[in-house]
């Protein structure tokens, strides 16, 4: 997946998405016009777009119709990008300063507000209640896993469950719907949207827990924001989750995450505990059986090329390494 | 207006709106369920719904299917009130305290994404483009008025036209769809539903006009909230704008109304100053001619009972006194 050449089949739709992107932003307000476009120009991977036009390929070669739903699913996303900004206080994020250090928390949450208005105002051109409606239970969803995330903050005492249902909600859904919903407008059979809405959940999961992993092990220019955040944070993931009960340091470490204080001061101590209790590997076992099952959702979808591109994605995460 | 008897005709469904309103929260997040429901306990007069409605009958005694536009038009106003309490850091509204104040910012943000998001999937079930469209588009354009809002704080040198285009999408433009997407759900002509369109407009703006009145001289038991709480916060309204230009006083009134710490610290001084310049005389005024401007809206709609509600209203406003 390096060069991220999985999306050759999509690469000039992709382009039209990022074109469309900037051009959503249609406001005479040239204070929001800035922000809004700062944060899409911040860019990302696309992964969103790119799964919705990949889904919708499987089932026809025309998929210009998809792009206004490609466009749609990022803004969902990056609106969720920008009130997480607001809510986790990040200065940086992808190495660029974020729309709330630059703009304050108020125009933030306003720029938010735009942009999911705006992307759901695209898929109004549908007319299909389905794809309107699957994408604004989706926003609430993310609401839903944004308010986990910050209620289970230095939560020392949080399963396995929670872990699962908060990056189901926030990251999971909406990589399952666009695929549903890419392959749902080109016309798949209702089993085949059922296949690609799971090889989406699970994907979506998989790809989560890589990136909570990567937070520990990464470094920083990778990331784009120190290494650790999430600690700092007193965001408990995968691999602190599993060091908490079986690391020989686990009553330290309870004692460590469940402190603002020392989970601010002491990361890097924290970090290193949870590397060497081997939280990371279990972590990656997680990963790699999430991404197996998305792999097994593919078997009886059409054989056409651009199922090699799913194939791939599911590979590379699950043996992501940096 | 007493009692809001210009609602009998659509008493009813306004109470089935309330119904609808409380069960639309339907998450098995108990702090998120906590918060929206708070948030709509709160209460209001309902003056969106009650629009949609109104004017839905004009064009059929059968509104019912206008109760989801109805709900969603005031989960759009909802959405815009948690966000404003953010943005204006207010601790109390309608006399109870606001979602900010008991749940904290970051709740806040996702409370009222919650409740936007729940408001565009209900406008899906019309499979209208224009219902989705209009809707979405109104609350980017509510974005736009808090913005604006935010950005012309402490600004004594703004004129009538930015506080007038400020009001327009804070408030006018979300009554002006009420009105018109109750009457296009409905089967109004065309014509029809420009007129009630702009009659929503034109009462819009009296009614934030008369609320911005109220700011200064209602009592704090029927405000819900301290007298002068513009003023407090450096928002400038129609009696301030006049008062710069005219009050004997001005030089002074720009000095205190320019400077966050004498907003803050010498509210009432302001306040008085700003009555004693005719302010507030100026502002009925002009509230008053936007109240004309509805009514004559009205002129050539269907002449059917509840178009009397619609008169009594725009009467009502234009002559509003507490």
């Amino acid at each position: 997946m390096t060069g991220l050449d999985v999306f050759n089949p999509i690469s000039s739709e992709l382009s039209q998405v990022e074109i469309d992107l900037l051009a959503s932003i249609d406001t005479d307000l040239p204070i929001l016009a800035e922000a809004a476009t700062h944060l899409i120009k911040a860019g990302g991977k696309r992964l969103r777009p790119a799964f919705a036009l990949l889904s919708a390929k499987v089932f026809s070669d025309e998929v210009c119709h998809a792009i206004p739903l490609a466009v749609s699913l990022e803004l969902i996303h990056m609106a969720s990008l920008v009130h997480d900004d607001v809510i986790d206080n990040s200065e940086l994020r992808r190495g660029q300063p974020t729309v709330k250090s630059r703009w304050g928390n108020r125009l933030s949450v306003c720029t938010g507000n735009y942009v999911l208005a705006k992307s759901l105002s695209l898929t109004a051109d549908y007319l299909n209640r389905d794809v309107i409606e699957v994408v604004a239970d989706t926003s609430m969803s993310i609401c839903d896993g944004e308010i986990r995330q910050m209620r289970t903050c230095y939560d020392v005492t949080q399963g396995l469950k929670e872990y699962l249902r908060r990056i189901e909600r926030k990251t999971a859904l909406l990589i399952s719907v666009s695929c549903q919903l890419g392959a749902m407008i080109n016309g798949a059979s209702r089993e085949d949207v059922e296949a690609l809405k799971r090889y989406g959940y699970y994907l979506g999961m998989a790809f989560q827990i890589t990136d909570d992993i990567l937070d520990f092990v990464a470094e920083e220019d990778v990331l784009g924001k120190p290494v650790g955040s999430d600690i700092r944070q007193g965001v408990i993931t995968l691999p602190a989750i599993y060091a908490l009960r079986c690391s020989p340091h686990r009553v330290k470490l309870a004692a460590m995450l469940s402190s603002p204080e020392s989970c601010a001061s002491r990361a890097e101590e924290i970090v290193d505990l949870i590397i060497d209790s081997d939280g990371i590997d279990y972590a990656h076992y997680a990963s790699h059986r999430f991404a197996e099952r998305a792999l097994r959702q593919l078997d009886h979808l059409p054989e056409v090329p651009v199922i090699e591109s799913f194939y791939r994605i599911a590979d590379f995460i699950s043996g992501r390494e940096y």
